[in-house]
């Protein structure tokens, strides 16, 4: 987390102008460019009630707006400036913008970074000016924005009625994709209050923009799609202070394969970065990671409207048996709780709808339904008042068009809704509109919301649940990064194991023999078999030149194996410094433990668990967590690992004391934090784990400015 | 696959009669009946031009249809009879149909198995005497079907216009989910060939309708909801013919979880199946199986356009960068093949869009192509030159309601598209509509296809890419299923090692040793550390009685073990009668794999073959296949498993030979079979392996019959 904090720099005053201005000026404004009327025409549609100014080269009045020839002539310090001149005369207008005292602009222009060396020339002036000047800058080459709360809609996209306000946020660093997400939104039924196309991100990235967003008043959710994040610091904090308003942020990056970094790098010329890594950021700091559109929009829109679930199960009636069925097994593949119901409220279920059998949860209230629609209140009402059930979902089709006739059962299903206390939707079971012909009904009906469909509901719910649980578990969510000086830089494996040992962390006992006598005697001492290793700050890969010999036992085995190590291990490294060989007990049974710790250029230190061997090699078999990582962490990261039940007594072997484990890994990591920003990587490879007893057998410390 | 053809003994004729229907009876008709009121709102307006009449206790006309009282009096031996009447009165009515020679019935009535016991034996009789009679029946408690090829609209559901013939057809259980795929499709502007509604299927199940469809002129792609198979045997045949006629079948198969299975059971009363099972049953008969509503229908709509691929690449041109990113990540998620463009192509993209880098694939056309929309006509036609891409997606919106212009792009791809002389579609980032306004401009434009969004399409063409690559795969599809006679019942590990032995599989040379001086002498012959092992009809489980020793060198410990062995089984089993000892060779090194048989009750034989140990034990990582299994399909299921990579050499070991592997799996697999229906179960495990060494250590056969 090693980039500059952007919307710090910025300021929440110069933000605030931007996002949320009472006067504007459109620089480039005339009523011959296609640009000024797209904007003109949004303007008036949504209809800003802020002061609009036109500037341009003769300074003539525009589509009504007085004109100027600069800002600088505008009688007061407008709050913000929309340039959409021609290319070669963006840095004059920023220039003028500068003079006039205006302190944020929005830059439409294309052709900077985006376009090759000479445009990012451009863009890298034109960034040092803006920030020389303290004006803070959206773009360029970016879309704009709309604040639906203000009704600003301060873009070329064409922005058409309803404008559905609400409480969802859309930031998004494609302008094309942007339009989509924010159509299909408001083709959802869901609200909006501000969308932000970022651009080239000069200077506002998406996170300076979620760190808004978060302090955003009429903001609940903030929605973000993205290709790279290039501020990860301000992203991370945003995350958490979002977390403490009990705000959401659901992502789609895209970025999990070679190709698509290729195709990002093309389309914006930044890095998408380690896709593990930022699942495993997300998974830390509460972000709702998505992989479609679809559920980007859907998620944001359904977790708008229930906020956090008091309990985490999920109720749900359908008059379609295939629809529980359906839900029933995606809930398993989201991870969905759907509750077994309590002894009372499988009762009422079933003096209502008689049946074969126990009333199960997707709750089948059958054909009886389209007879009777007044058993969709006893229904609803029954599954809301159980205990165990957070969200109620009734799937019947919301008419939308001419096509669909309003039908008896939603008014019904509209009142029980209403009246559960809980949060609850009516549930489409495939993705369509809620057109203005479903928002008539369902004002008619009282139905307090419809989502749709049944896949992207199930993950949406999947996600809101997950996120409600992690909320609750958040005991201090703005823990402060540990940074420790770093006072200690280990170069060989003993230095390391011995660092690592007065970080708390256990290691197994060894001595440094620098005679054959002292490698007999350490030998004997512990009266067991042991291994051998060479000890030489100058060698890191010790098999590679005979530096290890395991299983030695008796006298002659350990005095020869101590003659021939040393001798083998100087012809092959002659300039290797050495400092003998190190003597330790052989440890046998139980398990190995890879516990690895990287630098990630995005994220930094990152730590890496998994068992060692075939399973990390053959299978990827690890768990991610950057840095800092608690124990109530690194247990959960075991948990994950698909080799988890080896860790709970395999075999015949003892189970594996997880918290004992779990403390150790985390001591590791806070180790590896304390070196400081030097360190590449520190690995414990093996740590040896049986039953309760968790030892390091080696360690290797890497640094980045090492030879 | 051993449930009776219900479509084989209905015969296709009576299959016809009853979805092509010239006459029909509506048995139940009259003005006052919600239902028969429905049922003639869709006949007119969808327009069945067929005859109609009307059958009620009076005899009198309803809608205009001539009245009479009994199917047996109408003048003609009409195709079908459609029975709406109350539960009570259904026996008589159908008894009616048979004896006006009627020979298809389709039963709307509900009350049957799906209500409890009473029903289920009232659905019983019916189905007896359906049968005598030689009368083939689509229900009860179904919602009957729309054959849009012929405007028959035989169903209560309200279909609304446009009534969009096409080529894909719908067979659903669920009569309230199938009304949903079917606004979806519809919706889509996907036209339909046939909807079939099953219910509780008395006769006509799944199978027996995709079967007909098969068959059925006008359906090209079958989609399928359903909750269980009832007949696998006629589905497999039934998908075998399929591929042949290439013609696909995509399934939503619910049924993954055990809450799953409750729910199923609970809505048609029938077992869902192992999951796995179905899964690999699918993976052979080239079923394209999805696991939403979306992809099902997204799936089978564009599979109806594309047809099969000829070559698997996938290209896309996009305005939008972002889609470009997100098409690049879902495809590798998806399975699909977005190859590098030749170079030919990638000059003929950037003389059209100058930019930095190489021409990519996805191609980002950039925002140059709103100025300038012939781009889209160059790069299109470059795309579509290239012999790598089989498919061509044009991601651009279509536009479907009244906030939406035509705009000049649309013209000029269109123009493009359907000039490239390969599969092409218009792709919208996110699901929505394509609606009579979308239908206008199309025609107006001559766009051949417009879907979305981007993952449902990414999705399908993932599906279409492996499907259009497993048909050219396929030499013989009809591949008919041994079935040779049981003439051999091994009951003792050395029996079923001699088997498999006397089937061709490779076995570990073993030698009965009836003595102390047997044992000793057979060691020493071999020379080598050797295993020692009971031997004894009685005896499944070895170990547990201490019947198993390894690793045993030298006359003394030989002989020694031999007399402890034998103390030791007979006194720890008394009654069991034992042969001897086997003793055999120690293998060491290598891999050891599991390859077990086991009879799934819907699908029979299927083959499961893992890593053992803990691979199996705790990852669960194993690959099925239904017998017969092929070399070739063998050594792919080997491929699939997570652990494929420890086969290929790792950390030292030589490589397996895959192919004599997969070989002596494929035996095992028809050792198997051969044993005919009475075996449950057959396992070699460990199947041992080392480079191209393999061989059966140790086997057992179990079976269904057994006390």
């Amino acid at each position: 987390m090693n980039h500059p904090n952007v919307a710090a720099a910025a300021g929440p005053a110069a933000l605030e102008r931007l996002f949320y201005p009472q006067s504007i000026a459109l620089v480039g404004a005339s009523e011959r460019s296609p640009w000024s009327q797209l904007l003109h025409a949004n303007i008036q549609r949504v209809g800003y009630a802020g002061r609009i100014y036109a500037v341009n080269k003769t300074g003539a009045a525009a589509h009504g707006y007085p004109g100027y020839r600069a800002c600088r002539e505008i009688p007061e310090a407008v709050d913000a400036a929309y340039l959409f001149v021609p290319l070669e005369a963006v840095l004059d207008a920023f220039d003028d913008v500068v003079e006039s005292g205006i302190q944020s602009a929005v830059i439409l222009t294309s052709g900077f970074a985006e376009a090759g060396p000479e445009g990012a020339a451009l863009q890298a002036e034109l960034t040092q000016r803006a920030r020389a000047a303290g004006v803070t800058v959206l773009g360029p080459n970016c879309l704009g924005y709309a604040n639906l709360a203000i009704r600003a809609a301060m873009t070329p996209i064409p922005i058409h009625p309803p404008f559905l306000p609400g409480k969802v946020a859309l930031v998004g660093q494609s302008g094309a994709t942007s339009i989509e997400i924010v159509d299909m939104a408001q083709d959802s039924n869901i609200g909006l209050s501000m969308c932000i196309a970022t651009g080239n991100e000069a200077m506002l990235d998406v996170a300076a923009c979620v760190d808004f967003l978060v302090d955003d008043d009429n903001t609940q959710v903030i929605m973000v799609f993205a290709e790279t994040l290039r501020d990860t610091a301000t992203f991370a904090a945003a995350a958490r202070r979002a977390a403490v308003k009990k705000k959401a942020i659901v992502m789609l990056k895209a970025g999990a394969t070679e190709l698509t970094a290729q195709v990002a790098a093309a389309h914006t010329g930044a890095l998408v970065g380690n896709d593990a890594v930022f699942d495993a950021a997300c998974r830390q700091l509460g972000v709702l990671r998505v992989h479609t559109l679809e559920n980007l929009v859907v998620t944001a829109g359904l977790l708008a409207h229930t906020g956090p679930l008091r309990a985490p199960g999920v109720g749900i009636v359908s008059i379609s048996g295939g629809a529980c069925t359906l839900i029933a097994d995606r809930a398993e593949a989201h991870g969905v709780s759907l509750p077994a119901l309590s002894p009372a409220t499988r009762a009422r279920l079933r003096e209502a709808v008689p049946g074969p059998g126990e009333a199960l949860n997707p709750f089948d209230i059958t054909g009886l339904a389209v007879r009777d629609p007044a058993l969709f209140e006893r229904v609803l009402t029954a599954l809301g008042d159980d205990p165990a059930i957070g969200f109620v979902g009734c799937v019947y089709s919301m008419p939308w068009n001419e096509k669909w006739q309003q039908v008896p059962a939603i008014e019904v299903i509209g009142r029980a809704l209403a009246q559960l206390g809980k949060p609850s939707a009516m549930l489409n079971q495939t993705l369509r509109p809620v057109s203005q012909k479903s928002r008539d009904i369902m004002a008619a009906c009282g139905v307090p919301a419809a989502f749709g469909g049944l896949e992207a509901v199930v993950g949406a719910l999947g996600h809101i649940s997950r996120w409600s649980a992690w909320l609750q578990a958040q005991t201090s969510v703005d823990q402060p990064l540990p940074v420790l000086p770093a006072d200690t830089r280990p170069d060989s494996e003993r230095a390391t194991l011995d660092y690592l040992a007065s970080r708390g962390v256990p290691v197994i006992p060894a001595r440094l023999a620098r005679t054959r006598g002292e490698a007999v005697d350490f030998a004997a001492s512990l009266g067991a078999p042991v291994a051998m290793k060479i000890a030489s700050p100058d060698i890191a890969h010790k098999t590679e030149v005979g530096g290890v010999r395991l299983d030695l036992q008796g006298d002659t085995a350990v005095g020869a194996a101590f003659d021939a190590m040393l001798a083998g291990v100087r012809q092959a490294r002659p300039d290797a410094r050495i400092d003998g060989v190190l003597v330790s007990p052989m440890r046998s049974g139980g398990l190995e433990i890879l516990v690895g710790t990287v630098r990630d250029p995005q994220w930094g230190l990152t730590l890496a668990v998994g068992l060692g061997g075939v399973w990390v090699e053959a299978l990827a078999d690890t768990q991610l967590h950057v840095l800092p990582v608690s124990p109530q962490e690194a247990k959960a990261m075991l948990g994950r690992l698909r080799a988890a039940k080896l860790l709970q007594g395999f075999r015949g072997s003892p189970p594996v004391d997880l918290d004992r484990l779990a403390r150790v890994i985390a001591a590791i990591g806070d180790a590896a934090l304390a070196l400081g920003g030097s360190l590449a990587a520190l690995e414990v490879n093996p740590l040896w784990v049986r039953g309760d007893e968790v030892e390091a057998l080696d360690a290797l410390a890497v640094w980045a400015d090492a030879p």
